[in-house]
């Protein structure tokens, strides 16, 4: 038996995050009811903007809440002339922390899927493709997961650059660094072999 | 440099969440996003209607949005005239899960703590020793943690009942000392329920 109906709805409804299981929820809405309410009702306010007010971004289709994001619109982003293309926003946040690349983006929010009716306009490559006509690009940079599915999508892209003379390349596979080499699986050492470049 | 201050400030507002780090809170952003923003508004709402609208009930001090909670206001709860003392809400889910009481709690919200300043009446024993003066209680259950404040608080409350003639137990030991009562698998709680002692 339990004693408040919200009490429950909360635990169940906290379960819509990844990784929060019934033991986590319950905790979770304890903590809150306990010692944070303020913090919990800051939270419904966040979520509640974020879920109406967030879109895409026209140019990169990246998630903001403006017509076209801050990355986009900064003019020294728009002069390097590199796009780099990733699978989803959360890769932009990864390859912007390494503060090797000052271009911008293109998100496809997934890879091409044939099989699961997931075409070139599914993942914005007509957006790509008007991009690549109306504006000046030096280089694609094609950032999509190391997966079949991912270098499959990075091919398909690299012909549709073909077509309009502009510049494609695939980030390199390799040993992870830090990482142990015989701890690395074979694929990745056979492409890191293949990917190999003189030192002398 | 982020895209969407909206996305940021929820990321922000995630980490109010026990066990949430920078890094979780991220991929639930995303998460949600991406693939679930009807859940995301539904705990919107959970979370705004729970943080205002969950007081505590008038005699048991448990999380409810009624005066009275479902337990306390149930009949054959009431006649059963146990009352089973414990430090949390969290707790009464733990010893309703072993199905072996079917009296009422009383929750402290807390223990005993003097060098924090935290004494009887902020613990709520005036509603308890009001309880005690007004209704026909058979028994009450000192189910607090076994740790040092909670065996304390057990032997505070225990005299209390002597005072008024009221029967008062202790959970057995069995529940692991240092422990905390909602982390404890419902079989040890069962047997710690069943193998209760007089104090007074
Ligand atoms: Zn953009
Ligand atoms: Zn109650």
């Amino acid at each position: 038996m339990r004693t408040s109906q919200l009490l429950e709805q909360l635990m169940e409804a906290l379960r819509c995050l990844p990784g929060v299981g019934p033991k986590s929820a319950q905790r979770m809405a304890f903590s809150l009811l306990q010692r944070n309410r303020q913090g919990g009702l800051q939270l419904a306010d966040a979520l509640q903007k974020a879920m109406t007010e967030i879109g895409h971004c026209r140019d990169c289709r990246t998630f903001t809440e403006e017509e076209v994001c801050s990355i986009c619109s900064n003019p020294r982003r728009q002069e390097n002339g590199q796009i780099c293309v990733v699978e989803s926003p959360a890769d932009i946040l990864a390859v912007e922390a390494t503060g090797q690349f000052s271009g911008r983006y293109f998100v496809l929010m997934g890879h091409l899927s044939p099989l699961d009716g997931i075409g070139p306009s599914d993942i914005g490559l007509d957006v790509l493709e008007f991009r690549m006509q109306t504006e000046t690009i030096s280089e694609v940079i094609l950032a999509t997961n190391p997966t079949v599915e991912g270098e499959a999508t990075a091919h398909y892209i690299a012909e549709l650059c073909g077509e309009y003379q502009v510049e494609a390349s695939r980030i390199a596979h390799g040993v992870p660094v830090g990482g142990e080499l015989e701890l690395v699986d074979g694929t990745t050492l056979s492409h890191s072999l293949a990917g190999r470049h003189k030192l002398i």
